[in-house]
């Protein structure tokens, strides 16, 4: 973690209210541009795809995290690395299948969210951090883990926390291997 | 996992990489909504005026700044205090006309352009990063100074240094008191 002088680790960092107020133009542009929520979301889970594929060498860079071992390791890693890293959050982790490949990441705070008091009656269904969802599946994809990402709880929606769901899917190999 | 007052302070702050794609995301679907760069450059305006209007709130309760007491204070205001906590750069400041109200802020590095390498030929007319533009219009306007606020340099565009010009305009009432 030695990112030696303080002032290059301050300059990674930039002010959160900006961030998030940027992100809510985002959003709102989308909801100009899409009639649909589902729409919004798809768009939004897109946008974090690409993000994400080019972050990832960011983050392997910056955090210089060795490999994963389980879908475990790479799930709390994603919450106590990446998260802390890039949202200055660090969501809590459990696992939800007896497979072994389902997690959730809890937040009791959502910092995307923080201008943002709830959703509109008419945008019932949007997922209005679905940037998040896509960031994930896309750095995921490029360190070769496939896996559906998307929000299981909202605290925009009057749940007590916003819940993301991570599922590895199994590799066509793995499932061939267990096959034989 | 007690929230020190440090930790606090650290909450403000989220990472650079992920602040930039994100605009980036959202300057590309500006660009796939509208055809001329002219209308991409004033929506990204307006969503800046858009913010700048809030983040003002913001930075006035965690800069703590006294009143600025001249144009030349705002600049350098905007340059030392707003840039630092906002973007983690400081552009230096240079005065442009005899009348005090036109100013320059110019930046050696423009933390939002890290992942941009040039402009697409198709778009040469784009201010990339003119939503700067607009905070800082919209914050002034709160505080009860009008301004026009424009790219006068970019980097993006071959420049060799990026600079945002800001004109203070003369309010009604002070060309009523120069002409009675």
């Amino acid at each position: 973690m030695s990112r030696s002088p303080g002032k290059k680790q301050e300059n990674h960092k930039i002010s959160r209210e900006l961030f998030v107020l940027t992100y809510g133009a985002l959003v709102a542009q989308l909801c100009k541009d899409y009639e649909k929520d589902e729409d919004v979301n798809a768009c939004l889970d897109r946008m974090g795809y690409s993000i994400g594929i080019r972050l990832i060498d960011d983050f392997l860079a910056r955090s210089a995290v060795k490999r994963c071992r389980s879908y475990s390791e790479t799930a709390d890693m994603i919450a106590q690395v990446a998260f802390k890293m890039y949202l200055g959050v660090t969501p809590s982790v459990s696992c939800s299948s007896a497979m072994g490949n389902e997690f959730s990441l809890i937040l009791d705070k959502n910092p995307l969210v923080d201008f943002v008091e709830e959703l509109p009656a008419e945008r019932a269904s949007l997922c209005y951090c679905n940037i998040l969802c896509g960031v994930i599946r896309g750095a995921l994809e490029m360190v070769h883990l496939a896996a559906e990402v998307t929000f299981l709880q909202d605290r925009l929606k009057g749940d007590a926390v916003t819940e993301i769901g991570i599922t590895f899917l199994r590799k066509p190999e793995d499932r061939k291997h267990k096959r034989n």
